[in-house]
This record gives C-alpha cells, structure tokens and sequence, in this order.
C-alpha cells in the first residue's frame, strides 16, 4: 500500500534563523523524521507550499484538493499548521469522499527537540492505513472526523464538537 | 475509550549509567513521551517488568497474558523489547481473542536523542484504538499480526513471514 | 573561587510559545545548562533582565554596570543577546577595572536541541577563571578584549576588528 | 593561534548500536561538536586509537606522549576517557613541559542528547588557549594540574588531592 503524502508547512517545519532570529520555512523534514521513526511504508511524499497556516488562503486550498483529487493513491497523508487545520479539513471533505485523508501537524517545531510531531506523525500514518475513506485529523493521539472537531485555543488541544468547552 | 498500557521494558526504557558506563532499566519513560506527544488519550499504564526481552522468561509471559486477560479495558499496548516480542505476540494471540492488543518498541532508547520510539508509540496508540480484536505487532510505521510477522535479524526491521529474506 | 553569573536574556533563553507560535522569554535555562555539564564551580547566578539585547536601554546597562561594581566576587560572567554583546562590553570595559569579566551568549536558543551555547557557557567558565582583570567578550570558542571585538553581521561570527571583513 | 587535537575515544565518542544494543565506537563526533558550537579557532584534530579508557595500555599511552612531542602545536587539546584520564595526565605530565596539554571528557556519550561533553569541549577548549605551559585535566568546569587531580568512584567528580573525600 503505498501511501501519498503533502506538506503544506505549519509548525512541523519551521525552523529558527540565527541571523535575524526569527522563525521560517526552508525544507521539510518529513523525510528526516520518517528516517528517524525508521518507517518502512511506501510513501510518496511531495510539497505543494511551506505556509504558516494562518495565512492559508482559499487558493491555496483548491490546490490541496486538487491534488488530493488527481493523487493515484488513495491513502493520502498532508501535513498542516494546526490554526486552520479544520477549515482545510471541511474544505477536503465535502469534496472528496472516496479516499483516506490524514492531516496532521504539530504544536512545536520538528527541530526544537521538545516536538509533538514524530508522535503526530506515527499515529497519522497509522490511521490513514485503516481508517475508512473520508477526512480526518489526527492529533493528541486521537482521531476525529472532518465534520466533528475544532482546536479549542485555550487549551491548543484539538476536541470532539460536542466536547468543546465554549 | 480508555487504553490499558502494560509496560514490560526493552530497548524504550534503557538507559545510560553514568558511573559504570552499562545499560540499564530505571523507570519507564512512557508517561513523559506521552506528554512529549501531548496525547490526551485516557490511558492507564502499569509497569509489569524491566527485563531485556532476550531475558523474558515463559513465566514472564504468562503474567503478561493473565493481566491482559484480567485488564478491563478492550483495548491494550504493550511496550517490549524488539528480539522476542514476536514470541510474546503469539503467546498472547493464542491465548486471548476478544480484546485488540498491540505490542510495539523501540531500536534505540528514548533518553538517546535519535530514538524511533515516539514515532511507534504514536502508531500503535492509534492502531489499538481502531483494529478489531486480535493480537498485532506495530513497528516501522507497519502493523502485523501475531501470526505474520518476523523481526529480520540482518536488517533490525519487522517483516510479513512471506516477505522474510531468508 | 566563586563566580557570580549575571543573566540579562537574549537567544540563551529564548523559548517558542506552542499557543501563538512566538518566542519569548520565560526564566533563565542557566542552571539546567551548568547542571547538564555537571560544573561542579561554586556559582551564584542571578537574573537581572530579561531581554532581546536589541531592546536593551541605557539605563539597563548601567543596572549592568551598577551590579557588577558592587558584587563581591571578582569573577563574573555575564549571558548576553549577541546584537549588542559589544556595545555593554564597552560600557563595563570603561566602567570597571578590577575584576574580570566575561560575557557570552548563544546564536540558537538552547531549549531548540542545536544551541551553541553550552559550548560557549563551559568556555566562558573557563575564561572567567583565568585571564587577568578585565572586560571579554566568549564566541566561537575565542576570547575578545571589549575594546577589540565585533560582531560581523554577515557570518553572525565575533571577530577582532583589524580581522573584520569591511 | 592553532590547536592540536588528538582523539583517543572515552565515553565522549561512544555510540549504542541498534542491532545488538551494545555501545561501542564508529567515528570520532569531534568535528560535529566544534561545529555546534560555531568554534572559529583553527584545530587540526586527529584520532590516534578508540578506546575505552580502562583498557588503554601503557604503549597506547607511549604513543599520546610521542605525538604530543612530535606535534609542532603548542597548544593540545586530548578528549579521553575519564576512569584514567589521571594516569594519562600523570605520564604527559612527567614526559613533556614545553607545551599546554589539557585532557577532557565526557561522563555520557555525546550522541545520547543529555551529554555533558559540548560543556566540557568548550572549556578545555578555552583552559588551552590560554593556560601556562604544563598538562591539565579540565572536567566539571574546572581545572586541575596533573599531578593534583583525583576521579572520585563514588561521584563520578574529579577533585584535587586534597579535597578527595576517602
């Protein structure tokens, strides 16, 4: 099974500059922590842009679909900024409907040690394998789909809509 | 839904004794690699032993499986060591059949820096929250069962029993 | 001998805030640095500001200045943003005469797993504990009189001035 | 100024190899270090064997003094294991007087992330630069000349003679 993976940046990727001492985006690191996490899967990994998603627009995410759309696999991993994690994620799943779709991300950048994201990133590519078609996000260990969660942005955890504490 | 973890040791949990320069057990790092992952699973672990699994003993596995019998929750990982864990999986998948079981480890020890373990904790979290009942072993991003798989001594990596270079 | 340790911030302590993605400053990581190279010196830390030594006034550095002059120790080193390194090292390089004093700092926060810094923290240690009275600047494994130091902008490395590439 | 660098391995360079979960040595990580810690000075490093320090013979230690000798720098650097880095320093010590030779270490490896050897490495690195002829050993941010230097067994501490709790 071999498994499609897009990277659209957020906080996995982000790195510190020490010239000017502000964050930003060079390469991914998905390979890298791939590498580390010693996994053995058949995966297809490809960038489509390196955006903080704050700044995501609606362009950017037609792309996303788009390419989820004409990917030939139909297990498809994207890794994503957890700001607007769930708008990409209804935007996929009222499109789509005939594939898994992963996404997940992380709260701490990949190369600041303390991260989030291999877990992220074992558990999203664990999902994707047997979860049934349709659109997800797996974060904090758990999995939720697209038309049932919402970061709660007190806590920065990601929550089931009925749980959320308003 | 709440997942039993059973802690038995292995390469996760070794650590570097700083007077003697010997590998050692302490305590287990599971609860920090799961804050580490910011999991929010409802999870309840339970060390059972510290052994290397090449020292796992028939009687070590009979109390892995009479807790995981007695466990109520349906849903179980088990933290082992990589060189027999392949054995305790099929004492485990013969003996019990109406819970889902995950067994997973790590190649290099957490507290080294440059470990896979967060990466398989995250996968088997998520495979034992959505695979039927039945016994697996998650590793290298895979999940096999306990009647399919074989750690490939050369390579370090697990493997389907029909896929195995012999 | 005791060394009286002066934190006034910059990169050293910089920490990524996982709510909003920005750096900031919480406390001092000097004591988890000196306990991670298991210095055995008999040190007294204390923290005066905490700030990007872009953001750093007059009037901080003559609160720089005021404690220096009147700790008892003769020994002190300072942590330091490395923008302005040079500029407080002047203002106590002309301010203070009969002690030695040695400021260091680090291009990559230590909490981001690639710092610099206890690199340099161990080499200013060194410094501080043997070379005459006086005010140095630590970098890149060197030692800089105050008055013979800059930071090149371009490499992000100290350099004495007859060395800078103009 | 140029520094002289011999590599004799010690726990500095130790690595954990996942096949058979034994330490044992591959390359020297001294370059790496220097590097991570933005070190600017110009070293000529050099591994002349890797090993642990409890078995280093008396004609491994035959051929640290003949290089020292030999080398044309005046300032060496010798990373070294620490069970008998004192019995190292003892026999530079009496063999050769027109140099600096400071020996440090490491009490854990440097790939295992919580190592204090980059602390360490910046201090001999900065005890070398500027110390009077003579051979040192520099651990625990301190320095000790090598006929005054002690590991204490029980806390894994170098101390002068005189302070050595018996």
């Amino acid at each position: 099974m071999a498994i499609r993976i897009f990277i659209t940046g957020g906080t996995f990727d982000k790195e510190y500059n020490e010239r000017d001492g502000k964050l930003y985006f060079k390469d991914t690191h998905l390979p890298e922590m791939l590498a580390l996490g010693r996994c053995k899967l058949e995966v297809a990994p490809r960038t489509l842009m390196m955006v903080d998603s704050l700044e995501m627009t609606d362009a950017d995410r037609q792309i996303v679909v788009e390419q989820c759309t004409r990917a030939k696999e139909e297990h498809i991993l994207i890794t994503h900024g957890t700001d607007t994690m769930e708008v990409t994620a209804q935007v996929l799943g009222k499109a789509i409907h005939n594939k898994t779709i992963v996404l997940t991300g992380a709260m701490i950048p990949y190369k600041f040690g303390s991260s989030d994201g291999l877990f992220n990133l074992g558990s999203a590519m664990a999902f994707v394998q047997v979860l049934p078609q349709g659109v997800y996000i797996a974060m904090n260990g758990k999995c939720f789909t697209w038309d049932n969660v919402k970061k709660n942005r007190k806590t920065g955890e990601f929550e089931a809509l009925s749980n959320v504490r308003r």
